[in-house]
Parts: structure tokens; C-alpha cells; sequence
């Protein structure tokens, strides 16, 4: 997060209470601002002094505001706050905020946390938390809203009230059985238009879209996205709620995907905090891998130019080895790029031959006219023949590179890998080694072997 | 959009129900889905159907279905309606989603059909059709809730009833005063929970986030995922209140920068609808204009390579010049992906220094240990001195390339170009330059001239 110009204009104010030690001017910026402000105004400062401010105001603000604040920024707080303060702010903060920032804490830790939190409260800290990562259990809240299905309107609104204070959202309920099936829904705003004495069983949507607790998280999002909707319910196998997944998670879960994609795509394991919080060494390592795996892939390349070249006059081949080799991998890399951006946004299930049937149109087309103009650039500094060799290579490539730049990501998916590992550097290595075997194949046929 | 379960479950019933010509059967199926269900399996049809299937429902219920169907499809079934029921379909839709078809749409057609829309509409698309392409005001709806500061909450609430269904979202209420400034904001949740004989003004919150009409859509979905709002108010240069932007416009805009950059960043001018909608020519015309541009870049390597190396008995540097390159083009694309990313999460403002200082350090211990792997590839293969060119050039370009691939993005975003334009392709073209000119000139240092 970049300090907007909330941070810039507060901030001064806030240092100034600090120093005065003005405890009412503390909780009273705490209460009168939005709390993600408050939260940006202290992201910029030391942990210190954010607990200082935080001190001042009520269990409940400390939660929001605490909420807001970027995890590894938040795991500093607690360091820095003893156990009884901690376990009260975890119980007030919403559960699924909360089983991020435990996941990430010491185990050790949180074992020594939890005798302290609430029993109620407990329990549901160690449901979330035994949900595989990434699925929609992993991110939802236990804080939803919901109703029986046989009472009136008017005593909706007035249970609504009570439940207000403590649920995420109380614009959509969800209608529930004895036996807490999912039997319908109905939104605040339909609510509040009823007639008074209407029951809600006559006039709940009784066609509820869920999702499954053990879904993932990527399809959560995708379907809140297209739905429109404020929350989506969470459902276990017997169809019973166990909570909601709301916009603004899906919208991060999103926003989480589309940096992981674009990173393994640039062949970096994804990160999992932003690029300039994530510790040197991390980053490093993060990148090394993949820099030495795909030195591995380029030390093959010089093998096989070991082995097809001895002996040969083709000094001027060397001149359009970079040419040949980048015309591949770019063409291999715009259509990987395509496929796996189209795959995220869920687009190209059971469409796998028309992708293909029409990659390879394009590659052929895009190939003939690259080539043309490879011949022409070739023809500059050598003969036809020799021009012929560097078109029909290029030709080979682009052809070659196109199909299966979108072939690769979608075999990937098959075998139930993350399509987005088939990076652009990769991708580029693959048409390497190949576009090195074409070419000196195409040198052999059109001009002979030389020896 | 791919099709559901729901599509595949549903769409024989609607069938049987087109072919018995089951008037009050279609109506049913309308209105008892999900629109965004309903929409889903009508896009799987031809549009003549579909219009089949539409004709039979009331127009407020159409206009719901017809804003869930792909803007292509949308642009393809208003062929197939008549002038009058069209302008019918236009009022009843949503403001922003209208406005987007009325631009996709032919400017001639769309004149024909504003004189048919009902005058307060009429100006109120004229008004959001002004707006520039990516500005809040683009993509900002103009149906919100809105009440004046000095009524109770019981009346907010009689009002709300009557406004509720024809405003986008009712959940966030806008205080506005007689010259329509924004004074203050109100939950529907707090609404309801405040004593009725309350007055607005007395428990409204003062401090309003809002955002610009002409500050870009990028961002205002970050705003909005930020604070995690439902809704954020758009406001004119004199704070009148003039539209919202909703949470779900937001995740749309987001998907559509990532998808954008995704692109850019795999050398593809980005496509307007989704890889499987865009035409053949349209597909081919966006990589194909970067594949040409991208082998003049490459053919500039071929001038290189012929003025440094004629006369000279270099075969042996042929073997390296891919795992060189790649080297260099790999290193580079990581930092500028790593960077770009986030660049559109708002990470680095104010950062340059930070991040140049990180990726120059990264750059020189990734090309030590890349250099050091190189020498023993290169000692396989050539004797010590030609390994020492060869680790000295991995080194080099790999330092220069992490380098360079981070401050290239951040400077385009100064000379205010999109920094995605710094693709992972056009890296690799400018690190297979550079990388040229070190191979020959560290050859020449080490191994001195031959002439």
C-alpha cells in the first residue's frame, strides 16, 4: 500500500498527539476516521508508536482498524503486545482475518494464544483453521447472517438488528433449517420492501447459489464475479451453511492470483507479500531457481550447437541465430500469454481443439509473413540460398512456437499443474533448443552438409 | 464465460419450451433464476432464440437478464430487435452498463434510437457517454441512493423503500445537501440499527472517502478494494455528488488491467474482448504488429553480430550465444515483471531509489552465482580462457539485465507511456543487443584481437 494523501495530511496531527501523550485525541482520531485510513495513517510509522495509538481506543476500533493493516505489518504489532491484550484483539476481529494472521504466526505461539480466547470463539479458530489453503473454507467468515424460514418480515428486521453489530454483512441472509440447510435467501433490500407481516418462506429465493467448502478459492471469486454478488455462501457436503465468502475477500483473492500468475509467468515463484516488503534472501531464492533452471535449459542449447556444428564452415550462420531463436520464443510467448490469462478468467473449458485449430492458423499466417521479411533482412548481409534457410527457419519457428505456446499451458492444466509455470523464459528455452535443430537441419537441406 | 453446470442442466428444458412455444413456461424461467443464471444459458443459444426466450418476460426483468450476457452477444442480439422494444430495453438497464453497449454500438444507430428514450434518460446517457474512456465517470452508475441530512432515520428509511428499486445499491446512502454537495455518509446497516426519531445529521459520518469523476478507473477499484467498500461515491470538481462506481464495476475493472497488462507484458496489444470472442484478424493484427517490430529488433542484433565479428575465428563463441542472451533476457524480464505487478498494485510510488538499490544488489549476486554455473557449463565444452568470456558476459548481462528491467517500467510510467509496454519480448530484444556487444568485446579483452 502507497501512502495516499490521507497519511500524508494526518500524520503530522497523529506524531504530535503522540509526543503530548493526548489519550483522548488518540481514541478520538481512532473513532472519527474510516478505519482503513486510520490504518494507512500507521502502517507509515514504527510499531511503537502504533500500539501507543492503538492503546487508547476500545477493543472493537483496535480490531478494525488492526484489520486493515498489511499481515506482515501486523505480525510486527503482535510481537510487541503481551499475550492477555493480544488474545482479547483476536476474539474481536472477523474470523477470517483472524485465521490469516494465525496461520502465519509461530505455532508455538498461537498454542499459547488460544487457552486465552473465548471457548466459542476458539472452536471456530480451529475449524478455519484446518482448511486446505486456497480453498473457499480457507478464506470465508463464520460471521454471516441468517434466519429461520417461518417467521414475518417485521421480525426479520428486528432479529437483523441484534444480529448487526456482530456479522460481516447483514445485506444478504440466508435462510436456514433446524438442521441449518441452506434452504433460501433473501436481500436486505428485498427485506426492508416487504409488506411487514409477510412470512419469508413466501417470499425467499429459494434458488441459492453456493459454492463448496472445499472449492477453491480462484472459483469462489470467479463466481462471486460474474453473480454480481455481495457474498457468496459457503456449503458442506450436506448442503448445511457454514459461512460466507464476501466481495471484498474475493476481490483480493483475485487481485492474489492475477500477481501469481503474472509472476510465475515471468518465472518467479510467486511471492506471497508484495514485492517490497518480501526479504532480500526471499527474493533471491525466488528468482535464483528459476534463473538456474533455465541456465540448465541454455546449456543444453550450447550442446546441441556442440554437436550439430563441428567442422563446419557456417560462420555466418552465428549472424541470425539470436533472430531466429527470439522469433520463436516471442511468438511462443504471445500465445501462452493468451491461454493462460484466458484459463483464469475461466474462458477456455472444453474449447481446447478450437484453441488449437486456430493458434495454428495464426502461427502458419504470422510465420509466412515473418519470414518474408526475414529473408529480406537476411538478404542484406548474405546470399539467397543462405537467406532461404534463415526465412524457412523463421517460418519453422513461429509456426512451431505459436501452437505450442497454447498447447503447453492447457497440458499443464491436464495434469493438474498451474498452467502459469509455463513462463515466457521457459517457454523461450523450449523454442531454443528446437529452433537451433531446425535451423542447422535447414542449412543442411537447402545448402548440403559441409565438411 | 464458460458454460456452468447450471447452462448444461438447464438449457434442454428452455429447449422443450422454445419448441412447444410455451409462453408463460419462458416467462417462469425468466423470473424464478438467477439472472445472471438465466443469462448464462441463453448465451449459449443463437441470439434468435434468445430473443425468443426475452420477448415473453416484462421489460425490468429483460434489461436484468440482458446486463449479464457478454457485451459481443449483447452487440449481436440488438440486430435482431425492433427500434422500439430495443429503446424500451435501454431505459430499464442499468445507466454504466448501457452506456458501455450504447459505445460499442454503431454512433448512427445509437442516434436513431435516442429520440425513442424517455428525455431524463436520454440526457442522462448523452451525460456519461461524455466522459472519457477510463475515468470514473465511464464506468460510474448514476443510480444511487441518496437523502437530504435533516430527516429522521424512520422517514430515510419510508424513502428508501421508495427509491430501493430502482437504484443500484441501497446498502450505502449518500447525505447530500440542496446544492447536491456530498456532506455525509450512512450504512443501510447502521440505518437500521439507529434509534428511529434519530436525525441524519446527528449520526451520519462527516468524513466521506470519495474519488474524482475524471480520476482513472484503475484507480478507483484500487480505492475500493482498499477500504473494502461496496460502493464509492464519484464527486464533480465542486464536491456535488454526481455517481457511484460499485464494488462489482470495481472487480471488473480490476480483471480488465490485469488482463491488459498481462497481455502487454507477453508482447500483445490488448484485446478488448476475451481470447475466445476476438476475431481471426483482430487476434492476428495484435501480435503480429509486435512480432514485426520485434524482428526489426532482432535484425539489429544481426547487424551487430556482422560488423564485430567478420574475419575472426570465433566459432566457438556461436556454441554460447543463446545461453548468453537468455541469460540476460531472463534476468530482465524477472525484475520488470516483479515490478510492473506491482506498479498496478500501487507499490512503488515513491520508491524508485529503494527498488533500484534492491534489484542492483539481486542483479550482481544472481549474475555471480549464473556466472560461476556458466564457467563450469562453458569448461565442458571450451578451454578456460573462452569459459572466462563466457562467465564474464553471464555475469555482465544478467547484472545489467535485472537492472535495467526494473527502471525501464518506472520510466516509462514517468514519460506517462504504460509501463506494461516494457514487455518481456521488447527485454529481451534490448538485452540481446547488449548482450552482443559484451560477448565480442569481453572475447576481444580476454582472448585479444585475431585477426
Amino acid at each position: 500500500m502507497s501512502p495516499s494523501i490521507y497519511s500524508s495530511l494526518l500524520q503530522p496531527d497523529l506524531r504530535l498527539m503522540i509526543e503530548e501523550n493526548d489519550g483522548p485525541g488518540m481514541e478520538e482520531f481512532c473513532r472519527a476516521l474510516y478505519p482503513g485510513v486510520v490504518a494507512e495513517v500507521l502502517e507509515e510509522m514504527p510499531v511503537e508508536e502504533t500500539w501507543t495509538v492503538l492503546r487508547h481506543c476500545p477493543a472493537a476500533q483496535q480490531a478494525e482498524i488492526f484489520q486493515f493493516l498489511p499481515l506482515p505489518y501486523q505480525m510486527d504489532l503482535v510481537q510487541n503486545i503481551d499475550r492477555k491484550t493480544l488474545s482479547k484483539l483476536i476474539e474481536e476481529m472477523a474470523p477470517d482475518d483472524r485465521v490469516d494472521l494465525l496461520e502465519r504466526m509461530d505455532p508455538d505461539a498461537v498454542e499459547n494464544l488460544l487457552p486465552l480466547i473465548a471457548q466459542a470463539e476458539r472452536s471456530d479458530i480451529r475449524k478455519l483453521l484446518s482448511y486446505e489453503e486456497h480453498s473457499a473454507g480457507s478464506i470465508m467468515t463464520t460471521e454471516y447472517a441468517s434466519l429461520p424460514a417461518d417467521i414475518t418480515v417485521a421480525d426479520a428486521l428486528q432479529r437483523l438488528r441484534v444480529q448487526a453489530p456482530s456479522r460481516e454483512t447483514i445485506y444478504y441472509i440466508y435462510i436456514t433449517d433446524s438442521g441449518r440447510h441452506l434452504i433460501g435467501f433473501m436481500s436486505l433490500r428485498k427485506l426492508i420492501q416487504a409488506r411487514p407481516t409477510a412470512r419469508l418462506e413466501d417470499i425467499m429465493e429459494r434458488d441459492v447459489i453456493s459454492v463448496r467448502v472445499d472449492d477453491d478459492q480462484e472459483f469462489v471469486a470467479n463466481e462471486i464475479a460474474r453473480y454480481d454478488f455481495i457474498a457468496i455462501p459457503i456449503v458442506d457436503s450436506q448442503n448445511r451453511l457454514v459461512g460466507i465468502v464476501t466481495h471484498d475477500d474475493a476481490a483480493d483473492v483475485m487481485q492474489e492470483e492475477a500477481t501469481e500468475d503474472a509472476h510465475l509467468h515471468g518465472a518467479v515463484l510467486p511471492l506471497e507479500d508484495s514485492y517490497l516488503i518480501t526479504p532480500f534472501l526471499t527474493l533471491f531464492w525466488k528468482r535464483g531457481v528459476w534463473l538456474v533452471i533455465l541456465l540448465g535449459a541454455a546449456s543444453l542449447t550450447a550442446q546441441v550447437l556442440n554437436w550439430l556444428g563441428p567442422g563446419q564452415d557456417r560462420n555466418w550462420m552465428v549472424l541470425f541465430i539470436p533472430l531466429v531463436l527470439a522469433s520463436g520464443g516471442n511468438a511462443g510467448s504471445q500465445s501462452a500469454t493468451l491461454v493462460i490469462r484466458a484459463m483464469a478468467l475461466d474462458e477456455t473449458r472444453g474449447k481446447v481443439r478450437q484453441i488449437a485449430w486456430r493458434e495454428f492458423r495464426l502461427g502458419a499466417l504470422m510465420g509466412l509473413i515473418l519470414a518474408i521479411l526475414a529473408l529480406a533482412v537476411a538478404m542484406a548481409l548474405v546470399d539467397f540460398d543462405r537467406s532461404t534457410v534463415v526465412a524457412a527457419t523463421v517460418f519453422c519457428v513461429v509456426a512451431l512456437g505459436t501452437v505450442a505456446g497454447s498447447m503447453l499451458p492447457l497440458g499443464l492444466d491436464r495434469l493438474g499443474m498451474d498452467p502459469a509455470l509455463m513462463s515466457n523464459p521457459l517457454i523461450a528455452a523450449i523454442s531454443d533448443i528446437t529452433g537451433v535443430v531446425i535451423y542447422y537441419n535447414a542449412a543442411r537441406l537447402v545448402l548440403g552438409a559441409v565438411s
